[in-house]
Parts: C-alpha cells; sequence; structure tokens
C-alpha cells in the first residue's frame, strides 16, 4: 500500500485564545512569563474572564507541525480529540481549510474542546494556560489503524505521553507503524511531561521511537546531564535524534554521527512561538522526501525562521515557496 | 436618575469568523466584492467548508461602536441575543473585557450565536455573508428599561429595523427613552433594510428618532433622490443627522444648518470596514460630552480614520489619546 500522508500526527487538539497583557496582569495572575501550564476548566474560566478582547484561532503544537508540513507541499492528519462545540469546528475546519484533515475522535458528553489562553506581553512573550479539556481525552480507539498505516511518519507530541489512556493511543499507533514500515517520531514538548516520567519516556524511545525532537532544555533534563552528555546520551538512545538550540542552530544525530546545522538567519525575531513546531515539520518533511539528515535540519531551520519573524505558530508564506528559493 | 451609561447599543451580536480569500474564490461562490449579504445556516455551513483557515473575533456594526465609545472614555453596554455556546461566551467576554457589558438575551432552545463569514481578498477589501441565528430572535424582552432609562442616549442599528419582534424591541427602547428624556440615535446599516422598509423607516425617523446616521449611499436610497435634495429631506424629518461620506467628509446637520466636517487625513487606508461604525461612536461621545455637532463631527472623523488606517472594525489605540492630542 502506497502512503497516503506524509505525516500523522497525534497531539493536543487546541484552539488559541490570544490577548494583549499588561507586566502587571501577570504578576497579579501569578503567571510566569513564558511559561505553560495546564489549568482546570475553573481556573481557566477565572483567568478568561479577566483577560483582556481575545482572538480564536486553532492552535496545537503538533496541528501547527502539520500546517508547516502542508506549506512545504507534503500532506498530513491530526489525530486528537474535541468537544462537539464551536471551537472542534473550528480545529477541524482549519485543517480541512489547508488541505490536511482531523482523524482524531469526538467527545459528545459535553466536555468542552481544549483551549490554550495566552497572554501576550508588550515584549511579544506568551504566556500559556491550557486547558485541555476533551484533549486530554484521546485514547487507543481514536486511532484508526488506515490512519497510521497510510502515513510515511507517525509524529507523536510528547504532552500526551502524560495521561494513561493517551500513552496507550501511542503505543497502539507505534505498534501499527512499526508493523507497516513507518517511522515513528515524538517531540519532548516540555519539561513538565519529562519531570513526571523520565523513565518511561527513555524506555519508550529506545524501544518505539525512530525520530526524537527534543531542544537544549528538554533533552539536558530527560538524561538530567550537561548539554554534551546529554547529545551523547540521545544519540545512544534514539535512531535519529534532532537537537534545537534556538539561535544556535540544531544537531541532526544518527548512528553516532553528530550533524551541525545553522539557523536561518532572521532579521527580527518577532515571537519565537512555534520555532520547535515548525523545526520539526521541516525536519519530518525532508525525511519523507527523502533527504539526507542535514538537508532535513537546514529544512527545519528555514521553516522556523519564518515562522519566528510574525506573530502566531504557523507559517504565513508558502514555506515550499521559500525552500524552493533556498535551493532546497 | 443620573445615567449609568453613555451609549446603549441595540444590534446584532455577531461573531466574525476572518479568512483570507483569492477574487476567483468570491467569483466561485457568486460572491460580490465588498458586499453584506444575510444567509441561512446551510449557505453558512457550505461556504465556511469552503474558506480557508479563519481568525474568530467579536464584530457586529453596533457593538463595534460601543467598543469606540468605550475607547474614547465613555461607558456602553450592548443589547443584543446570542445563543448558548462558545461565540456567545467569546462576544460577551469581549464585551466585559472592554470595560463594557452585554446586556441582551440568550437562546437556550439551541440556535446558535450569530456569525459573519468574511472573506478578505489581496485588495483587503472584506465581503461578508452573515448568518445571524440568535441575534435576528432579539425581542422586546431582552430590552431592560433599566438599562435604557440608565442611557444618555439609545443606539439602534438599522439591521434590526428588519425582523418584527426587534422592531418592536427598537419602539419599546425608543418609548422608554423618550419618557426617560434620553436620545434616540438610529444608522440606517443596509440599503436593502431601506429598500424593504423605506416608509416605515420614515416615519419610525420623524416619530421616535433624534440623531440619524446614514452614508451618502443610505441617505439617497432613503429619500429615492439625489444626494442635495437627500440632504434637504433629511434636515426636515430627522432632529439631529450625520450623513458620511468617506473621504470628503461629513455633514452635520440639525436646525436646518448644515455644517460640514472635514474627514482626518489617513497617509494609508487599509480597510474601510468600521469607518461608519467608528464615525458614530465619536459623534456619539461628543453628544454624551455635550459638545457642539462639528465637535462631534470631528470626533466622528478621528475615530473613523484611526479604525481605517489597519485592517478590523475596532479601534487598536486609544481613542482618547487620539481626541487628546487632536485638542478634542
Amino acid at each position: 500500500m502506497t502512503p497516503l500522508h506524509d505525516v500523522a500526527a497525534i497531539g493536543n487538539a487546541l484552539v488559541d485564545v490570544i490577548a494583549q497583557a499588561s507586566d502587571d496582569f501577570l504578576t497579579d495572575e501569578g503567571l510566569t512569563k513564558g511559561s505553560m501550564q495546564l489549568v482546570d476548566d475553573a481556573r481557566a474560566a477565572a483567568l478568561y474572564a479577566r483577560m483582556g478582547p481575545a482572538v480564536e484561532k486553532s492552535g496545537g503544537s503538533a496541528c501547527n507541525t502539520v500546517a508547516g508540513v502542508v506549506s512545504l507541499g507534503g500532506t498530513g492528519v491530526h489525530i486528537g480529540k474535541i468537544g462537539a462545540d464551536e471551537f472542534g469546528e473550528i480545529f477541524t475546519h482549519d485543517l480541512d481549510a489547508i488541505g490536511a484533515r482531523f482523524a482524531g475522535g469526538v467527545m459528545r458528553d459535553g466536555t468542552a474542546t481544549g483551549k490554550s489562553l495566552i497572554n501576550v506581553t508588550p515584549d511579544g512573550e506568551r504566556t500559556m494556560c491550557t486547558a485541555l479539556g476533551a484533549a486530554a481525552l484521546l485514547d487507543p480507539d481514536d486511532v484508526d489503524p488506515a490512519v497510521i498505516e497510510g502515513a510515511r511518519i507517525v509524529f507523536l507530541e510528547g504532552y500526551l505521553f502524560d495521561p494513561p489512556p493517551a500513552r496507550r493511543a501511542f503505543a497502539k499507533a507505534a505498534g501499527l507503524a512499526r508493523a507497516s514500515d513507518r517511522l515513528v517520531a515524538l517531540t519532548l514538548s516540555d519539561a513538565f511531561v519529562i519531570d513526571r516520567h523520565r523513565g518511561a519516556l527513555v524506555g519508550f524511545i529506545e524501544t518505539e521511537v525512530d525520530v526524537l525532537f527534543a531542544n537544549e532544555e528538554e533533552i539536558t533534563s530527560l538524561f538530567q546531564t550537561n548539554f554534551d552528555a546529554a547529545v551523547a546520551a540521545v544519540a545512544k538512545h534514539a535512531r535519529i535524534a534532532a537537537v534545537t538550540r534556538g539561535a544556535r542552530g540544531s544537531l541532526a544525530i544518527a548512528g553516532g554521527e553528530i550533524h551541525p546545522v545553522d539557523a536561518v538567519w532572521v532579521d527580527k525575531v518577532v515571537d519565537t512561538t512555534g520555532a520547535g513546531d515548525q523545526y520539526a515539520a521541516g525536519f519530518l518533511f525532508g525525511l519523507a522526501q527523502g533527504h539526507s539528515l542535514p538537508h532535513c535540519g537546514r529544512l527545519g531551520s528555514l521553516a522556523a525562521s519564518e515562522v519566528i519573524s510574525h506573530y502566531g505558530p504557523r507559517p504565513e508564506v508558502s514555506l515550499r515557496d521559500l525552500a524552493l528559493t533556498a535551493g532546497l
């Protein structure tokens, strides 16, 4: 069977609720600037009530990656869980509208679609409080074998390693992918998830993951050591790893070899949100096309450079055109 | 009793769904660029399914005016009708968040909050298809006498002259306002409404309206004559009228006198959506402050100039600061 999609991504289905906020507002709300934290529905409602006028748009880390893959000319589906509500409609519509597809589950018991309340301070930093709602209820039944078998790469968003049913969904997807000779990719997503599940994560990476994405903070947290030692450790535990370092570029690691990849220069960094998601998009698209690891890394750097040059975590121009112009 | 608010606005409660579109898309969908048309739920769903990835934010003509009044340092409430859904939450949240308030009704029978599907073409023109949903079901019970009696000016959005229960809500609000010595303002909103209700509108203006807002197209349509004759007619029928003429400024008309008001120069007109809503905001705020008509007109021009210099129908900087800088 020919793969139908480049990437099937499993992650939190979220709608972003974005408002301007002052530094004082963050202080008053006890929020650490630039952080992402999970909140319950009551806390989300109380915070939302105090936030400024907002704009709503589709979000979700892995879904942002799908948007990047599509912008590069690839194809993708998203597997997550939404509620039977208007935010769920927004999420699925926006996937359809970019030529991707939602292939996950819908909660019909009144559970709301997940939302990420994002307060943007005048310095451009985004502070996120996420109420997962339906997103956290992803379970193995939401993973359609045909979707996994029809994708070159299954991409797992680390946030969902936390809820046990979602972790079982990861295991199901990884098992299906391996049985069909597909690649399994994982992004670590978050230091909190790593802290809670360090041992299980390392085990999962060793047995199930072909491609690991992590930034400096995540990789050093995972292996509880300094950066160089963590890179050496990941080279042992993961078949392929891509470790991002912000302006210092990234490392594409495989078979004991470490390929440094430069960041793509950006005149003005406006908003770094989504840099990791788009790096993953470029790298995964490159893998799906059969490119070399350094080439995959350069595609990742290029995609990340576009998204940090404007507000918002999704590409605003065709990444395919950018890649062609850059000779990639 | 001291008025609690400068403006109580009665209008359609709508959430804008905004997407980029090509000229070909408008052609394929049979849409006239720059037009506003009402669509039923089925047509809205079909159109939305074909639209690009979208951004959602609060809209509604009279609600945009309330936002402008608040930005000028005034106070306002909005009376409309929403559904018990997430778009309704967005609408009321955004009013609260600017320091205004939603004082209308909520449909609890599953009727959805109204939405305006807005396709923005590369030239910046916005083509709107509005599914009114709950908004069109406004009725007299949604008009709380205390809210009307507590506002210096009741502002009626002409779109709602169309559904009979909403028109009865207008009559109730106007009656309450007159009994409490408040001003009644009306904006004509739309040529379609004028065509359907010309006689009733003229009658309503003569008997109930203190301040009429109209643009050139609307005023000539209302009186079925050329511009100069229409201005003469409105001077007879309305106590106060403000007629806007785009870049040529506006006319503030009262007591047989016509005061021409210049437009405020804008280096680059980005998007004219909301120009009329914000002109009304400035004019009404001026009236509530007891300013002269030419002063009210200048505040209107200033507010309109801000909103046409960026995308979106609501002010993005403090109109109060702009007015202070301009010596108004």
